[in-house]
C-alpha cells in the first residue's frame, strides 16, 4: 500500500476520532496493553528475525541492544501503555472563553491534531509508545520505523490493530508503513493534506533530513548539546557533583551534559575538582588554552568540539570572563535543549534563566531532569528543540491543537 | 545588506529583548505611533512614488487601493500601534508549575519566539502593524514586503527604527529587507538558525510558495474557502440573513462565505429565500443539479467551484441528504478556516462543532466574526489555517513560545 493510501485511510478515521470518548480511548489502550503481553511469543519471534538480520548486517552492540526485545521489555512497554491510559485526557479542555456584547459566545477548546506521522530508526519500542500517546490524544498515527526493525514493528502494529478492532475502533487509527525504503520517508514528508504533523525521532541525520525536506509541518526533536556553566560564585563541590551526574549517569541521552563553561576567576579551583570526579569514569576532557593551563593533561578543544553532541565519555571545556560571555557562548553553540548554571548569586541565576535561549534552563541542578516524566507530564513523545507549538518535553498536550467554537443565535457583522 | 546579515543583526538584539520590560516596550510603541504621524509628509511622498510606479506598471484599481496611504490611513495605523501598546503583555506568564519530591521546582513560562520573518505583498500597512505586534511580544522582526510598496515600506521602517533608537532600543529589533527580488524571499525561507518562524501574509500563491520552500518553521495563514451549512431544521430567514452577511458584507476577506451546503429536505424552501437575499447584491450562484432544479436561473457548479475561494460576488451551492454528508463535503473542500451551521437542532449543532476540522466553527452566526478583535484577542498578525502552534486568529499569544525554568539546590538524577 502506498503512503498516500495510508494517509487516506487515516483521514477516514477522523469522524470516529472526532467524537470518541475518553473512556473508549482508555478501554482501547488497555486492550492494546493486554494484547502486547498475550502476543508476546509472536512478537519475540519477529524480533529474533530482526536481530539475526542485524547481526548478519554487522550492526554494532549498541544498535543491537536498542533493537532487542525480551519478555521484560515487552512487559515494560505494556505497562507504559497502561500508564498512558491512566493519564488525564488533554482534549476537550476549554482554554479561552469570550462573550461579546451581541451575545456571541466564543470558546477555544483543545482538540486532536488529526493525523500524526512518526519517522524513527531501529527502536521497536517507539512503535507502541508513540501509538499509545497518539491514540490517547485522539490522533491517528502513521508509523514509519527503520528497516532493521521491520519484523518487530509489523508484529507490534498488527497486535495493536487487532486490539483496536476488538475495542470497536477502526484499525487504521494505527498504521505502519511497511515499505522501509527512502522513498516512503520522502512520501511522508510531503503528504500535505493527509498528515497534519510529522515528528522525527532519532539521530541528528534523520532529524535534519526531515526538517530540510518536509513540506508537512515538523516538530524538531532530540539533539542536545547541553551546557553547564560554573559561575564565579558557584559551590564548586555541588558543581562537580552535578557535572558528574549530568555527564556520566547515562551518556547516550539527549539531556546529558556535553560542554562545560567555567568562569576564569574560579577555573583554577573548579577544574581539578571536576576532573577528579570525571576521572572516576575516565571521561576525556577537551579544553581551551586556559583550561589546559590549569590541568595540563587534558586535550585541546577545537571550535568543532564546542558544537559536538558526543553521546560518549567526552566533554569540552570553555573558559569565560563573565556571565554574559558564558550566555553568548552557550546561545551560539547549544542546540536549544537544556543548559544549567551553578551559582550562589541570585541575580546571575535570574539573568541566565532569562537570556539562555533553550527549552529547559536550570539553576543548580543536573540537566538530566529534562524528561516528560520528571517534569510531571507523564510519558513523552520526544523533546522539542524548536520554539513553535511545543518546546521541551512533549506530553499529551503537545499532541493537541485548538479550535474556536462560536455559539450564536443569528448574529451578523 | 544580505538577508543573512539582517539575521545576524536580529540575533544581536536578543540579549536586549530577553530582559526588556513591558513598560519599555510600551514606551517604544508609543514613540513609534507618534513618529509615524510626525513623519507623515515623508511617508506620503514615498507612497506617491509607489503609486506612480504602480500605475505605470498597470496595477489594477484594487491593488492600487491596497497600496495607497493617506493621512487618515496613517493616523489609523498609528492608533493601531497605540492599541497594541495598551494590550496586556503575553510574555512572562507562568503556564505550568510542578514541584518534585526532591525539591526541584519546574515552571513553564511564556517567552518571545525570538526572530520572526514576515513575507507579504503590496500592503504597506502590514509593515507597522506586524512590527508593532512583534515588538510588543518581545520579538525581533525581519519584514519583506512586495516590491510595489518598497518606497512606502522603507519610509515606514526608517521612521520606526528612528523611534526605537530614541526609546533606547537597538534599531535592529525592526528590519526591512530592501532587496525585493525573489532570491531575498528564498533566502529568508532557509534562514534556519537566524529566523525562528516565518509568517506569510498574502494570497494563496505566496502562502503555498512559502509552505513548500521553507525549511524555517512556517505558520500558514489566510486562505478561506468558508462554508455555511443550512440544516434540515434551520430557521430559513436566519439562514438567508446570515448568508447574505457572510457573503456580501466584505467580499475580499478570508472569512467571507464562499460555499453553501443545503439539506435536500429544505432546499426547495431555502434556496429561493437565500437567492432573493443575494440578488440584492447580484451575487452569482453556481449550484449542483438539485439546486438548479429548484432555481433554474442559477449556473452549474463544477467540482473545481467547490474548492474555489472566489473573493468575489460568486457563491457555490451543494445539496446533501444528511448532516454527515455535509460534514464530509466541507472537510473535503474547505481550507480549514471558518464554517457555520444554521440549525435549531442541538445535537446536530454539537456534531457539526465536533466533526468539522476548521479553526473556527459556528452555530447560527456569520463566519465574518473570525477576527482577532472580534474574538477578544486584540490586533492579529493573521489567521492560522494550520493546526500546529496557533490556529485561527493569532493575537500576541501566538507570537510567544515557552521555556521551562528549573530551580534546584544541587539535585542530581
Amino acid at each position: 500500500m502506498s503512503v498516500k493510501e495510508l494517509g487516506i485511510r487515516a483521514r477516514n478515521t477522523q469522524p470516529f476520532l472526532a467524537t470518541v470518548t475518553t473512556e473508549d480511548k482508555n478501554r482501547a489502550l488497555l486492550k492494546i496493553a493486554d494484547a502486547l503481553e498475550e502476543n508476546m511469543p509472536a512478537i519475540l519471534e519477529a524480533n529474533l528475525l530482526d536481530l539475526a538480520n542485524g547481526r548478519e548486517n554487522g550492526l554494532n552492540a549498541g544498535l543491537l541492544d536498542r533493537l532487542m526485545l525480551d519478555e521484560n521489555r515487552i512487559k515494560g512497554i505494556a505497562d507504559g501503555v497502561r500508564q498512558v491510559a491512566a493519564l488525564e485526557d488533554a482534549c476537550g479542555k476549554t482554554v479561552y472563553e469570550h462573550e461579546k456584547d451581541n451575545g456571541l459566545l466564543i470558546k477555544k477548546v483543545t482538540v486532536p491534531i488529526g493525523v500524526i506521522g512518526i519517522i524513527y530508526e531501529a527502536r521497536p519500542n517507539v512503535t507502541p509508545d508513540a501509538a499509545a500517546l497518539c491514540l490517547k490524544s485522539g490522533n491517528a498515527v502513521i508509523l514509519r520505523g527503520g528497516k532493521e526493525a521491520i519484523h518487530s514493528n509489523t508484529a507490534l502494529a498488527e497486535t495493536m490493530r487487532g486490539a483496536l478492532a476488538a475495542a470497536g475502533f477502526p484499525k487504521d487509527v494505527i498504521q505502519l508503513v511497511e515499505d522501509t525504503s527512502r522513498s516512503s520517508a520522502s512520501e511522508m514528508m510531503t503528504l500535505n493534506g493527509y498528515l497534519d504533523c510529522l515528528i522525527p525521532r532519532g539521530g541528528k541525520g534523520l532529524i535534519q533530513a526531515v526538517v530540510q525536506q518536509s513540506t508537512v509541518p515538523v516538530i524538531e526533536t532530540g539533539s542536545g548539546n547541553c551546557h553547564i556553566y560554573v559561575d564565579e560564585s558557584a559551590d564548586l563541590d555541588m558543581a562537580a557533583r552535578i557535572i558528574f551526574n549530568a555527564k556520566t549517569q547515562r551518556i547516550s541521552v539527549c539531556n546529558a551534559c556535553e560542554s562545560l563553561v567555567i568562569h576564569s576567576a574560579v577555573i583554577k579551583e573548579a577544574l581539578p575538582k571536576i576532573k577528579a570526579a570525571l576521572d572516576e569514569k575516565a571521561v576525556e576532557i577537551r579544553g581551551d588554552a586556559r583550561a589546559r593551563a590549569v590541568c595540563s593533561d587534558i586535550l585541546p578543544a577545537t571550535e568543532e568540539d564546542y558544537y559536538t553532541e558526543y553521546l560518549d565519555y567526552i566533554i569540552s571545556v570553555k573558559t569565560v570572563d563573565s556571565l554574559d560571555e558564558a550566555i553568548a557562548h552557550i546561545n551560539g553553540h547549544s542546540t536549544g535543549h537544556s543548559e544549567a548554571i551553578i551559582t550562589k548569586n541570585e541575580a546571575n541565576a535570574a539573568r541566565f534563566l532569562q537570556c539562555i535561549d533553550s527549552s529547559s534552563v536550570y539553576v543548580n541542578a543536573s540537566t538530566r531532569f529534562t524528561d516528560g516524566g520528571e517534569f510531571g507530564l507523564g510519558a513523552e513523545i520526544g523533546i522539542s528543540t524548536q520554539k513553535l507549538h511545543a518546546r521541551g518535553p512533549m506530553g499529551l498536550a503537545a499532541l493537541t491543537s485548538t479550535k474556536y467554537l462560536i455559539y450564536g443565535n443569528g448574529q451578523i457583522r
